[in-house]
């Protein structure tokens, strides 16, 4: 890809070759940053590992990685490398998280234990923290919106798929004046059922999961707190599980408080994405593809954003897709240690998606 | 279905036939249709019309018809029946109205010719009306809402599917007296591809339309106009695409001025829909199916109506699903024939569904 | 349905009424096996049993009969009935059929356990078996080939879904003398996710389940077993997994010694299924519907079967397809219970299905 | 991907630079090529011809080239390049063939144009050729079976994707001497949507190819041809479309004359694709994916290829998967261009795919 063939020379220049380790490779978001660390210019694998595949290769768990010669290990005796990705659920890092520290100058954890800002919310949305004094250094691993803090970051949050893509279609609201924060908004997001993991269980089997619009933590969704968090407002938050495997969608729907017209949306949203190199705007035009769609994100870090104006009711409806596995948790990973340690933004992560896919 | 008919006594019991041509037959909502009335104890089909399938028979198109002795004909020249249904696109029956009056008493029609109240409003939302001295004979085919006045109806308009599924959600909350008209209200719809048409379409082709969570009418719907006209307040309302071919599935947001209790809401809804036949009540409760779902009426004239409450925003969020063919066309239309005919109201609609079923 | 029933005079003019059981009511067949009985005109459901569900309402499990009043109960000190229907995981019924019989005259078994002939058929591809001595008395639940013998039958064993297709496509080539038992005889099946029951598992979780071509059973599938009981001749059987949730289908490649034409297919074919309610011919034609598809019987007891004939390597490739659920398993089961008990054929199995439909 | 950075250092070192032009790039396989093309290290697009949207930027067809700064052209006045790749429909490549030459040295052809050996073959099996004096230079884009033909090739014809998954399967046994060529071969194939194109069509709108198990050329297959030709055999062909966009899977049953071993199948495939770079096997193991899966190769120029042994037929069932739009035609092309060219023969295809994908 174009802007593939633009970051290749990085390749030989940095040269730079940083070995890392990821705890919890069997499952699927393990597997993703397994997949995008094998095709990193920088990055060498140096441990996998999995307490239920120990001993299995990679391959045989993620088809993509038949190829490579790698085999998952038992989580205990870690060995030393410069970052490690912790891929496992949510409470385990928390608990190990010193043990890392250990083993690596750089932690990130793509669970939700170091997305919060204080105990206090842990209190609140999940089952408290073991490990709080770490929460103060952790930084949230969304470049768009936090770069100058993740470069040189020790501690990389990963955010929630369902926060990042609301967060990414709501943040240059905020930003351009458009929104104060004490306005109406609601989210309403669609996910794939790779959110699910790769668990299975009664409610995610092919039978029963297949072609649903099934409300999923109608109310409540812990990823609200994030969204909080960093738009600094709450929001009306709903998730609807629907059929494809791979994608986030969030349909914000605002009503600022003054007149707003289309170019007063545009220059907020160009003024903060215009130079990111993995959000695209769709905003309208012709053909199939007018509005952001995760199908066409669908294997890459790219979101795509893009609104409509509804003049009457004087409402925008904010557009935003992402792919869950990628932009909403791996890819975002690697994206957040590209910056962090000073490489090439786009390194691992030049693939830009498939046309046509199907349920991706 | 042909074969049930010949095995079915309560044909001759219920002794009353009812003789129907359906104009329109080709298409999936025409289907639909023939595929009701061949199962109905009292309805009869006379004759179905196609231009472009003339001479062929109906079994050609519509597989669930391979049984049956029935063939399409040219449009034009009439026989008299008893009932017309119409499923014509947008704009046949409004130019055709008189003539479908000379040879039938009543008249389905289930397109959008007239579903709204006034000449004004064809003005504003569609490209005007031919015949609007039609429009005040007109019942709107919703019995839940408007059963007394479908009673000896001669005209019936059927609803839009995704108006039918968002007032269907809403209606219990302004009868209840927990919504009044001013307060702010969010429809986020999601829609099966059978909305399309048998017409295709690149948009609606199976590469591109398979897996897509995609904005479509993001603004300005006009089935705004029906929920407008009958809730008799505006919405701020979303229509999406996703991967399913039969479902309809509103999702409304809506912020009640004072406090609300789950009790207040159940009585609410009960109130409305405690003796209705086919409204199924799925507020929470355990397993899968907690919520409504198109999946879970998929192929019936049932809808699903359930509710959360979120008590972080005072927010009510509604959900309602419906089998757009069915509740939402044509199985709406039988079933206001059946009331305006004094006929058994469930009669011809009785399938109650399927489980495990796929994207429907 | 119960509101179904209601409404059907033929329940009081058919008059018999017959009690029925279903033992392992939780599951997909069981479920499936619940609705058919709802809407049948003479049986009435007396218990359900489901130890993993026992005091849930059935409707909370299978949301198509959310409107019915009726509870899972402990599967132990069942009541006495007319008719037990067993759809308990193979080898359940073999170690209770003594019990079953103690409780009912009539008793269907929707497993495997009753329908292989012999012992050492058991011991071949299944564990042995625990009552060899009901072999005899077992008739096979497929009215088109074993009708006579059904005619009072006390033990009926359901077939298996794959086996049912393939059978019912290749049956009129032998009967019909177009096949001898020597020819090459090549069945490729693709069947949907519903096979696999309500377990889950990771293979058949939505992620890993969706949009697979998945060889499954490539060799040595037990339903072979079967094919050859009832054919007579052994055949070279694969099994594939593909995307949809309802559905088999089978495609036939026969060799057949001579010369055959297509008159000679077609009247093989109607020989065996002019009179069939449940079999529906498809082979060629135009249109997109030509030959048989799952789709088009999905939800129904009907099976279609068609054929084709290439000139350029003497082979006929017969396709065949039913709903796994329906004319695989709980329908099949069913329609020989309505021979059995000397009940209208049909009876409760009217419905044809639905265009257009999904992934089903 | 660890093959990817192997030959990354190929953009600097071979620095060569290749000019190329698409005709034809609005339709699904023109994008593919125009997606592997950018994201190449050599190939540099010099144009794009659509005669349907001249003028119009190939993001607005083509999401995933949103960044590309890249406008359809009329495909009249062709500018000279180095390499002209064709993906017209079958019959324009013909008639243009002396055109594209006076253009381009090198010219790929994706259509059938040039894919059979004499004008005969595509007397039988087309309406004939209007160029047969270039069949003899064009060499098909094999390289697992063609590689030495195609170093230095000026004509490259593409193969059809139901052919290469067959002849990728098969061609092992014929090579290791496990089928002579006079035995019976059966091969079933399942092919995705996007097979059919960009056209749209009723067949394939999503309501009716959605969920489809659907006899498609049931016999005479045009792919026929090709096998025959690379093989040396006829085959018992039939292909069937199922519910996936990308993705076709040859299910290939064959019985070798004498007693076949898993260990002499293993030395043949290995013989033949131990050194491709684009083949993986699959044959068994444990997990989820233990054979060849279409999803499996999703997005990616790999080939999975494996088999399973059935003694009691003494049948060996093949299974190949490939995605259709990428082995099986603009992946293909760009790979039989590198080895026409000398280039790396993995450039621009290091993509191993996504792991959990839906239905791709």
């Amino acid at each position: 890809m174009a802007a593939g063939t633009e970051i290749d020379p990085s390749a030989d220049d940095a040269g730079e070759s940083v070995t890392a380790t990821v705890v919890g490779g069997s499952g699927f978001t393990g597997g993703e940053l397994l997949r995008l660390l094998a095709g990193h210019p920088n990055f060498e694998v140096a441990e996998v590992t999995s307490r239920s595949k120990a001993g299995k290769s990679v391959g045989s768990v993620h088809p993509p990685l038949r190829g490579a010669d790698l085999r998952f290990t038992e989580p205990d005796d870690l060995e030393s490398v410069d970052v490690l990705f912790a891929a496992t659920p949510h409470g385990v890092s928390m608990g190990r998280i010193d043990e890392f520290f250990e083993v690596a100058d750089t932690v990130v954890d793509l669970s939700a234990d170091f997305r919060l800002e204080s105990e206090a919310q842990y209190d609140e949305w999940y089952d408290g923290h073991d490990a709080p004094e770490y929460l103060e250094k952790a930084e949230y691993a969304l470049p768009e919106i936090n770069r100058e803090n993740l470069e040189g970051a020790e501690l990389i949050a990963g955010g929630g798929c369902n926060a990042t893509a609301t967060i990414l279609g709501l943040y240059p609201l905020f930003e351009g004046g458009i929104l104060e924060g004490d306005e109406q908004i609601v989210v309403d997001v669609k996910v794939g059922s790779s959110e699910g993991g790769a668990g299975g269980g009664a409610a995610s089997s092919h039978p029963e999961r297949s072609g649903v619009v099934r409300p999923y933590a109608p109310t409540g969704h812990r990823h609200e707190a994030e969204i909080e968090a960093f738009l600094g407002t709450s929001v009306a938050f709903t998730c609807h599980a629907v059929d494809m495997v791979r994608g986030a969608s969030a349909t914000s729907h605002v009503f600022p408080d003054g007149p707003v017209s289309k170019g007063d949306l545009w220059s907020a949203y160009r003024g903060c994405y215009e130079d990111e190199p993995f959000v695209r705007m769709a905003a309208g035009g012709s053909g199939v593809y007018r509005y952001p769609e995760p199908k066409a994100v669908a294997g890459t870090n790219h979101a795509e954003v893009g609104f409509e104006l509804d003049p009457s009711n004087e409402r925008v409806v904010v557009f935003s897709a992402i792919d869950n596995m990628m932009k909403g948790s791996a890819g975002q990973a690697v994206h957040a240690a590209n910056v962090a340690l000073g490489l090439e933004e786009m390194a691992g992560l030049e693939f830009t998606g498939l046309h046509p896919v199907g349920a991706p």
